[in-house]
């Protein structure tokens, strides 16, 4: 078991939380004190992460919203935050990276030793050689995109393959042949809690991460009842931009603190 | 058909040249001369395009090999080199990026408003609204994966979908659904020929971006003819390693132009 997925565990038992607060940041939604700040993204994110951090079990910034506007400093600057102010709490960084092996060296240099980020998310599509150079950081965790939450996941997900829609065949994969080390997890949407169930039968105590509730409409009750292990935890729900645009005045942070503490007590109700 | 498609048809014309350079920046591969200076990717990277460029019908930076070493602003810098200095040859960003509708259209952001990239490389396990975004740019060119040329690629590429391999239904779903304003491309692994083949009866002139030759072994008669359209274009025949790397002194750029006419007549003895 990788030093990722430890953390994780431990991170589990002592938050009581299972949420995961996704960092989405856009800057044409930060409140108007924050609009001229060079740094703004940081700072709108790290008011976000001290606030919402004793209701979460761990944070997701997703590197797209900082890549779109060359802010991968304040991203570096971000994650260094969390590891300084809250260490217990993981950060996955969702990257959705997928490659061949060379390029794959280069983006687990990127998430890892770049970023410091202890989990990275990735792409199957590619196949198991493209996972090898992010399972060689052995600390680390990869969360494989399984079952998407997304309108255009049933596309390619829902093929029939021998009888079972692919992405079954990418949860199989993945706990009897890609988990060499005890290192993955892996994303599996809230949209669809009948699919999390079948995952679930298929990984064992895999890590999930569960985007889609929130701003996706994602059920909860039937999320947590579809997932959860027998010890009541097994799962990284996330919810992004129900939490850091709850408020969108100077208060952000304070109201993004009450829904995160919602959203976890919400999820506590059906553990 | 999108202002991509049209450069590069005119590109293949113009150029009497099907190949793509892949510009992969490794440092410790760096002639000596280069090693202490601040901008050095960058200037391997100018170096290797303008001896290169008149063997070449497009270049393709890997976003990896930036990010790894935090030289987006190379990235950008080498970018904004080629369209002023080569505006006649595309750029195609290879980031095989893949994510939801929000996310992208920030990743759209980062390949075609920061990069100002021509085309860039995607990812289709999510499906075709992780597509949308892209599409929306609409003098931009979509180069979706479809059969790779790595050992992995077969994992899941190669699984029965109603009686043939889900690369095929990737493909005729990028001929006959998602390609709604001319502006696809799809990547099939110049390792198997085959493959390229059944790939061009099924989506007509479609580029192909075929990687593979070169370092990764795969062989240029079979993939010419497998894959050229009836007018013997239609290919971007990539090669990076046995480019940027065919020497290791300071006359680098040299041997690159060398190599890359090279293989430009190579391709072109089979067209």
């Amino acid at each position: 078991m990788s030093t990722f997925i430890q953390t994780l565990h431990l991170a589990w038992q002592n938050t009581n939380s299972l949420l995961c607060v996704g960092l989405d940041p856009e800057p044409t939604k930060f409140p108007g004190a924050l609009a001229n700040r060079s740094d703004a993204i940081f700072d709108f994110c790290r008011k976000i992460v001290d606030a919402t951090a004793p209701f979460a079990c761990a944070f997701k910034p997703q590197i797209a919203y900082f890549a779109a506007h060359r802010a991968e400093d304040q991203l570096e600057q971000l994650i260094a935050h969390i590891h300084l102010k809250h260490p217990a709490l993981p950060v996955i960084l969702d990257a959705k990276r997928g490659d061949i092996g060379s390029t794959a060296e280069q983006y687990a240099r990127e998430a890892f030793e770049r970023y410091r980020a202890d989990a990275v998310t990735v792409n199957p599509y590619m196949g198991f050689d493209s996972l090898e150079p992010y399972l060689e950081h052995k600390d680390k965790g990869v969360i494989v995109l399984c079952r998407t939450s997304n309108p255009g996941g049933s596309d390619l997900q829902f093929l029939d393959v021998g009888g079972r829609p692919l992405y079954q065949t990418v949860a199989q994969r993945a706990a009897e042949k890609w988990n060499t080390n005890g290192q993955l997890g892996l994303v599996v949407g809230a949209t669809f809690p009948k699919e999390i169930e079948l995952v679930r039968s298929l990984v064992g105590d895999m890590p999930l991460l569960i985007p889609g509730i929130g701003a996706q409409g994602g059920d909860v009750e039937a999320t947590v009842r579809a997932g959860r292990t027998a010890a009541g935890t097994g799962m990284l729900i996330n919810s992004s931009r129900a939490i850091i645009y709850a408020g969108n005045g100077d208060d952000y942070a304070d109201a993004a603190a009450l829904a995160a503490q919602k959203t976890r007590d919400g999820i506590n109700a059906y553990r």
